[in-house]
């Protein structure tokens, strides 16, 4: 078992695939079981009252449990998320940044599971918590992925 | 049971309570137990290959339920999203708006559970299917709502 | 987009591949679309207090599911549950078998998603709802399915 | 922070009030945070082929972190599952019993969730990844918890 990509290489190419987004995120750190992703919240990211949203968090846990298939498979690797599951425990702190703390649960052929915990940067209890399947395509077709 | 809140009382009120993101979203209809949402599609709503993000589903349904939840309880009442899942099931249609029809399953003291499920306009296949539930505080704060 | 197995098939199948089970379920309806199954409720079934218990419900939805996959692809059709998630609505009644209403969301080649409604018998409000995710082997090994 | 019941204390409340299934659960170590539970696997937890089967699987975790929330807040509190995610993520191996690692993550006022991983004995990949919700009711009713 190894990374297939290295934090910079996942960085860089998150930055060609998200052109919209990949300055909202930062790989902060990355081992073969398991990664670390910075939220950089900024004002589209809040609902009224100040509290990181809800998409906000979705998207989040979704980008860090596909990084980490990229990370393990290659940047050639095709994944489509088909569930997640999300609990939102408590409410997120003002003017912080959140970090998603995702382990890869399972990495097989045709599915990949991971399990996210999202904090308000240095809080020790979590705001979320997030599964997220993703289908793993066996041909080169993206609208294979969805099974 | 009956509605406290008309689909044009509900629009206005979304409008003031969602100032960011009130254009994304039209009540299309509304009765007692059931809504339908249409999602304006425009660009940030997308990934890279014209598809409609999850985080963008995710805010669809979530507005959806918690619409139906004002319709019945009315404009004072607070609600927070506790848990959600979501299944994708097939890629959304590129450049179609998509609708998404919610069921409310519970309205109780305390929770509210809706269950949605979200097309591509004018397909009769859904993209995704959500439930969501709402933690309904007893006392006038948004923080109880966490429980 | 047709059946390949009658309601009475599938019965018979299901005795025989759930030998240990199979006097507490009945195909009540079937079509192209979705299936009505009772769970027969008996002491087993229950939790103190006289309520079905939580494993009993989730046990109704899979095999409500699985039946309707069955009915679709076929007895030699391998499926494996890979996700579930389940609300708990409404205390069931004591002394009343549960109905589970299913349909099928998607069939696809290598997933397939079914939505459950349980009710306690007569009862028009549902005592829980339920999603399963089932993984389609291409080739045919049990093993196989666990992607 | 502190424990209401040990791990005796919490054995033998189980053992009052689920008579006819407590012989299947032992109380592995407990402490504030988290609790490890066995299922001690017979006959009646298999499906054909020897695997343990899905309810069995839900029922572990339920009971997990239903005990977890026991330990925390006592015997006297009341707790009903309202909602419930699992996903299956390898084949259990046959002829073992399971282990529950579970965590709790939130002990609310009105609302408790726990995450569990499940293990067949002695293997270090999880079998299954659960989370629970628990609504706590205010007063002492056990319907009440159904919010």
């Amino acid at each position: 078992m190894s990374l297939a990509m290295s934090r910079e290489d996942l960085m860089e190419y998150l930055r060609q695939i998200f052109p919209q987004v990949h300055r909202d995120f930062v790989v902060e750190a990355l081992d073969e079981e398991s990664i670390v992703m910075r939220l950089v919240v900024e004002d589209r990211h809040l609902r009224p009252g100040g509290t990181v949203s809800g998409p906000s968090m979705f998207g989040l846990a979704d980008v860090s449990v596909y990084a980490m298939i990229l990370a393990r498979k290659g940047r050639q690797s095709l994944a489509v998320t088909t569930n997640s599951s999300l609990d939102f425990l408590r409410k997120p702190e003002g003017g912080k940044d959140m970090i998603a703390k995702c382990r890869l649960l399972k990495l097989g052929r045709s599915l990949a599971v991971g399990d996210v915990l999202i904090y308000s940067e240095w809080s020790d209890k979590p705001a979320a918590r997030a599964t997220m399947t993703y289908s793993l395509p066996p041909e080169g077709s993206a609208a294979a992925a969805f099974g």
